[in-house]
């Protein structure tokens, strides 16, 4: 660790006012959605403006061994973000600018600090969308949603952020700048680095700038359909049985009881009957109605109650409820938002392990799921210990550690798309296992072998 | 170099009869489809037929220092499967079971080995496919098509191997077998590795089983158009309007005149106006026969002589000119494939720097394009030197590079689905630049540090 000051003024004397030392930047930049604060707040917030900042706060950082924790928005879920203590908090979050968009080749080139939503508004402009919808969508940054690797409500039928970056430009831990990937939609010259970026949470370089393949805005008409069932386990069943037929929905999502009664509190609708959950479904494209009225028989020969409708605000309606479901869980007080993901056939077996979890460890997890592509957020809601207001209780780790190992017995993951960050780094071998853990932390440290790039994320050395 | 009776000896004591050294089969692991050969033939080819066999071949290889080359059918574009003097030809090809189809998850774990139409036959008894279409479908296995990334003809609509693959077991370097990738639709557990091994051609480790990503088969019927144009550059034109309007064929070829008259002459078929270039077209799903009528409309009005029909046997007919391509040019004599790609509206462009290639130095070039992603296959005809029969002619390189570097200066890649192998490796660090071909070959490193994975093969180093 080097003398703290000499950082700052080395700073200051390249980037000037960019460098940010003031109570207020440095406290938020400690903390993401995930609830986890670092103990201590950064050296300095840098409010890059351009990629030679970036190079220059690199720089300045491998020269003297200072630490790099990278930000957009910082609405992350887990604590990938969050500077401490003798760090530099590197933000992205001003390089909002689209740098070029081509309805011909279907591609558009963005700085990492525009807000999804925002760069789709953009786009819809052009008759296009950049596909990744996380729930944060609104808030979060193209460059995080690259950064994690970010999923989303739609992701079973126009695919993950994986699925939709061409290319990405990345400083590296020295300032070098270099461009991985290519603008045509093939092209496999060399290893796929753009792809190792991708969910790479800060820890191989800075993305700067990112080449987005690009979808047409979807013609046709929009159906939605709510689909409320006795049990979870009966609407994990119904979304399972939805897949298997064939169709597939833009969006399908579920949510159990608890989740379900709260989203209704909020929102001061009647309550649902206790024990009640529901499926939440989109479809779309030119056979959307045919497939929204397929599944609306198909579900209630299932026992489920169906609404359906292909009226646009009736259906924002119906949607509202899922929608609702981060201030809905928000209300019910602290939680610990965790995100398995299990193949889509394990739906209902994870539902009955968490339900066992619940049980055993005294414990009330409000769960939804984008059950289309089987992943899971279960809400460890608890009580914050005041005498450690920023920290999980033990019994909610040792309940998600229950849970964790339940999903990888079903073949799943810790993680769908939030990530490792700092909150599972010690589940983080479990699944890899040791001989692929230790060959990733050796891939990092070849772009970065002074390990100053959010050094302790995902891997804890 | 160890002393090779040694090797193949400790080969032979422990994998007895799989270690083939008949001068037959050490010849045929010398070659692929690039029409390179290495100078002399390997120590030995294994024919593992488990993952033990893949494991004990690099165990011995890694205490010997013998270089093992990995190879599948053999039906590679770039010499990436070629073996030499002093390595060990590790063949997987009888490595074919399919261990697992899930029509619940649309996933199926395969050995490497298997052939992708054999896969897919076994796979529409589900009603399943796994999309990947290289041209080379036909005979080449699934392990191949993943260790080069391949493409094929239905990329833009259904996407290329990155896109079709959950995970990948591999057996490194040293004989250890790591899992990689998971079984759910999403997952972001630490680094993708498996979007790493895809596409490495050999260099980080012997890919020994892969879970893929399946689809349903589209329902609905299939449409195929052939659209005749007065030159290449219409019909170039006529596959960027197609694009720009919106409508997705699954497929979408293009053939130069050269290769159109050489494909009528093998099919015995009238010869076509001179000049006269062709787009073939396929429309499937739901709207499979509104899109092939816009299309035809749309062509027709660029001055294309349009052919359209939904029967099946009558689109077979028209698309069998497209699929005799490969034949077509072998009728020609030898020649070189090459394999760029550019951004879709700059193919109108390629084609004129194809044209000038061919001027200025004297060579026939004709071209297929997969024209709805950009990537362009230019032929260069050649006549073999008799003193060197396994050799492309310095011309052709010095052509090959004009238009190499013509396709990097219109925003495309030096490779969209063949790989570097052997044949492209000095043309790598162009397209990538220094710093990021020196990082590649530093990751290289880590999976490898002895340099026994198909050393030479996409670095020169």
């Amino acid at each position: 660790m080097t003398d703290s000051p000499d950082v700052v003024a080395l700073l200051r004397a390249e980037l000037g006012d960019l460098v940010d030392t003031s109570p207020e930047s440095r406290d938020a930049a400690r903390a993401d959605k995930s609830g986890h604060r670092a103990a201590e707040p950064p050296l300095a917030v840098v409010h890059a403006e351009r990629v030679e900042h970036v190079q220059a706060t690199l720089r300045i950082a491998s020269a003297t061994g200072t630490p790099v924790v990278t930000r957009g928005a910082g609405t992350g879920c887990a604590g990938g973000a969050n500077a401490g203590r003798g760090e530099i908090a590197l933000s992205v979050r001003r390089m909002t600018r689209v740098l070029e968009v081509s309805p011909e080749d279907l591609l558009a080139v963005v700085e990492p600090g525009i807000i999804n939503a925002e760069l789709n508004d953009h786009l819809s402009a052009y008759g296009l969308w950049w596909a990744p919808d996380p729930a944060s969508r609104a808030v979060s940054t193209v460059g995080g949603n690259i950064a994690t690797g970010a999923g989303g409500l739609l992701c079973a039928k126009y695919g993950v952020v994986r699925d939709a970056v061409l290319g990405v430009d990345v400083v590296l831990a020295d300032g070098r700048l270099i461009r991985m990937g290519h603008r045509s939609v093939k092209g496999v010259t060399g290893l796929d680095l753009t792809s190792l970026m991708i969910g790479s949470e800060g820890r191989l370089g800075v993305i700067v700038g990112a080449t987005l393949k690009l979808r047409r805005l979807v013609p046709g008409d929009v159906c939605t359909l709510t689909a409320t069932f006795p049990s979870v386990r009966e609407a994990a069943a119904g979304s399972a049985a939805v897949t298997a037929s064939g169709a597939q929905p833009s969006i399908m999502e579920l949510m159990d009881a608890a989740s379900l009664a709260a989203a209704y509190g909020l929102l001061g609708l009647v309550p649902p009957t206790p024990g009640a959950s529901q499926l939440a479904i989109q479809t779309d494209g030119p056979a959307a109605v045919a497939e929204a009225e397929a599944i609306a028989t198909l579900l209630t020969s299932l026992g489920a109650s169906v609404a359906v409708t292909s009226d646009r605000a009736e259906g924002d309606r119906l949607l509202a409820i899922r929608r609702s479901m981060h201030a809905a869980m928000e209300s019910l007080g602290r939680s610990l938002i965790e995100d398995v993901s299990v193949p889509r056939s394990a739906l209902p077996a994870m539902f009955d392990e968490i339900a066992r979890v619940e049980q055993h460890y005294g414990v009330t997890i409000p769960t939804i799921a984008h059950a289309g592509d089987g992943n899971l957020h279960p809400n460890f809601v608890f009580t914050p210990d005041p005498d450690a207001p920023d920290e999980v209780p033990a019994v909610v780790w040792e309940a998600a550690d229950d849970l964790f190992r339940a999903a990888l017995r079903l073949g799943g993951t810790l993680t769908g798309e939030h990530g490792i960050g700092l909150l599972k780094r010690r589940w983080l071998a479990d699944e890899l296992g040791e001989d692929q853990w230790r060959l990733q932390r050796d891939i990092v440290r070849v772009f970065d072998p002074r390990g100053i790039l959010n050094p302790g994320k995902v891997f804890d050395t």
